[in-house]
């Protein structure tokens, strides 16, 4: 910085230029620094200082990149930005953990702001980094690191803070929910659809975090640890993933009122904290069912603020960029006023999670059975003995000698359901059975 | 305030406890009083610091309330409150431009932080505060004052600070959409469905700012300055009621696959702003179509956030409650921290108003005229005169020897719509002619 802070009512005659260090320059930080560069006059207008991008780090300077920087300003060495004395605020954009975490630890122990886009290493490493920053009077921003352009995370803390939140269920994932959204459209496989979204640059080549839904439970993690007050390990959230979603079930489901969705969830329950990210059947009426192709969105209940939602491009590189920017101007703020460490993580440690077995829901549960006389009454009388109570069910017209049966259950524990259906799967007249898939309440 | 500030990374040891003094003490300050007492610890924890209700002023002490807070902190005298020494942060609930201006003046010149939800006073003499706080270095929150729970305000302030809006779109107003819902759902008239809002409480007793748009409008002057930097006189914004909305729009709107809302709606045209209040048909696929009952929502799009869309309760005291007690918790971590006016407004003066009348859009119209060969094109051809296209119409059986049409135009000026309109309506074989409708585009 080129200037001593500002505090109190009056702004300087010479606003003072912070400097910005990128860690990355992909899609994202391409993105940010678009914003920087094209309302550079808007931006300083508004948080009265200037902002310039003072060193960027990457793998290869080489490359061809969306924004244009002088050649001077790249080097390979991350360790080279941080250290930078003209560098007041880093933004990592990078991803991974290694080396953004040790990049970020040294930023923070130098007093450094820090703004980053990276869920994983704020899921895994995000309590080492909060605390260090508490300790050292910095800052850590990371409105980038869920829901691309939503703001959640500034309405989490600020606008939310003096809430007690009940639940928070959000489709945090917008390939996945690209995939789906595809699958009921155009009556096609999960495999053919995914291709198709790989073509489009809507999935990675390696799609694995996001199908497997890590990508979401990285981002639940981030969320519920503000909504919630507590540290959450992302381990200790339930997950399925999307890869055995047949269209079937997407069909099916759209036949009973439903979208299939990947979503994720957490819920406060008698002190405990319930979590999980899964594909669920969420009813037509529901506002998050009307959440399409590549979009976000999150609902938050609280006690007071009632339902409150949150919609918009959870991806990319201008939504994304947009929130980092936010990100930066705050940081920034945080400088000129002497104010750093403004917002601290105030969580605390070691929540009591909710074992998943005792998390009751309604569940939907397609089997293939022998269609005869008598196996309705069976599977039925299956469920009953585990106090798994039916609320509707489908059987379609037998293909040969073969039936499909639908069943969705009225809310039963996750336990009681997996031992029915195990025991279900075992009799003789079933010959297939599909595994339980949540359904969502209203 | 009891303490010194506390500014850089250590908190001191005894924690502060800052003063609050409320003006009013009706429905969104005691939803705002009980958020504050029952969340007190959490939001102690959240800030650092402490929050005490000191003085209350109200005109009947009294009177029974939703609240319980100890008889002695009650007064009649607003300026009691504002000058008492004990107050750190004025919390301004009670509505009307007298004399909350003049208590709000007061408080910022003696440097104390304002938080209102008041959207007549911001929206008719925001200007005068805003400049008077950044003056002063003091600050001015104001959450509350727009869609009650939804954190429309921080939103744009802060985490759309970087961005380049080209357009909001809201309901805004939980009275009307409940009118609006209801007349759809429900297929009766606007009067008995306005009682039928007032028994419940969702109307006030004298509902004219609710129905004639004017509340939509002191909010769109409000979030419109935010997100588009120009201060906004409340007069310049175009602004038409839902009086005489009659159910057969309602019908008509539905069976051509709209719903009528009562839109607030800002967009920048050519370096000009284009501000509206107005009903309007929104298509059943827009995302504002399916806010229902006394939900609100705004919509913002962007050049690089694209749609976001914000969904909430807009009014009541809890949620309004919950905007208000965020932004006494950031009006204390601000004097906490040192760092009061550390956003203050930087909106510029005069922006240039589009006129009504150059603003294209489609429109609806319906008209009774005489069943008779050759009076459709009589029709037609007036709107071809003015050079308003026709995209779609229904002509319905003739009661006797009236039939009703419905048209809906091409995108058009207003005023050439109008023009056509006026004229038509001067035809001897067209006995009734509703006034246009302005229609959404997806």
């Amino acid at each position: 910085m080129r200037h001593n802070s500002v505090g109190g009512s009056k702004v300087s005659q010479s606003p003072p230029v912070l400097g910005l260090g990128f860690l990355g320059m992909g899609t994202v930080g391409c993105g940010a620094a678009r914003i920087l560069l094209s309302h550079h006059d808007v931006i300083a207008h508004r948080i009265r200082c200037g902002l310039k991008i003072v060193q960027v780090a990457v793998r290869n300077p080489n490359k061809e990149r969306a924004v244009s920087l002088p050649k001077a300003i790249y080097t390979t060495d991350p360790f080279a930005v941080v250290n930078n004395p003209a560098v007041d605020i880093v933004v990592e954009v990078m991803g991974g953990l290694e080396p953004a975490y040790q990049c970020l630890m040294t930023a923070i122990q130098l007093g450094k702001s820090v703004v980053t886009a990276n869920k994983e290493l704020l899921a895994k490493k995000g309590s080492a980094l909060l605390d260090a920053a508490r300790e050292r009077g910095a800052d850590v921003f990371f409105e980038g690191s869920v829901a691309g352009g939503i703001p959640i995370i500034t309405a989490l803390k600020q606008s939310l803070a003096g809430e007690k939140i009940h639940r928070i269920v959000g489709i945090l994932n917008g390939t996945t929910n690209f995939i789906l959204t595809r699958m009921a459209r155009d009556h096609q496989g999960f495999a053919e659809t995914l291709r198709e979204a790989q073509e489009k640059g809507f999935a990675e080549a390696d799609p694995s975090d996001d199908v497997e839904g890590r990508d979401a439970a990285y981002k639940l993690a981030i969320i519920s640890a503000i909504a919630f007050g507590f540290r959450i390990a992302v381990d200790r959230i339930h997950r399925e993933g999307i890869t055995n979603i047949e269209l079937a079930d997407v069909r099916y489901a759209e036949e009973l009122g439903y979208s299939i969705k990947l979503i994720a969830s957490a819920r406060k329950h008698n002190g405990q904290l319930e979590l999980r990210v899964h594909p669920a059947l969420v009813p037509k009426t529901h506002p998050l069912a009307s959440v399409s192709d590549n979009y976000n969105a999150v609902l938050v209940e609280g006690e007071n603020v009632g339902r409150l939602m949150f919609y918009g491009q959870g991806a990319g590189g201008a939504p994304t960029g947009n929130s980092v920017v936010a990100d930066i101007m705050d940081a920034a703020r945080n400088i000129v006023y002497g104010s750093r460490a403004r917002i601290v993580c105030t969580c605390r440690p070691n929540p009591k999670i909710r074992p998943i077995d005792e998390v009751e829901s309604r569940f939907c549960m397609r089997m293939d059975v022998l269609d005869r006389p008598g196996v309705l009454a069976k599977i039925a009388s299956v469920f009953a003995h585990h106090n798994v109570s039916i609320s509707s069910v489908v059987q379609r017209e037998s293909h040969g000698d073969t039936a499909e049966i639908v069943w969705i259950t009225h809310p039963a524990p996750y336990a009681s359901v997996k031992k029915a259906l195990a025991e279900i799967s075992d009799l003789d007249v079933v010959s297939r059975v599909r595994p339980a898939l949540w359904v969502e309440p209203d």
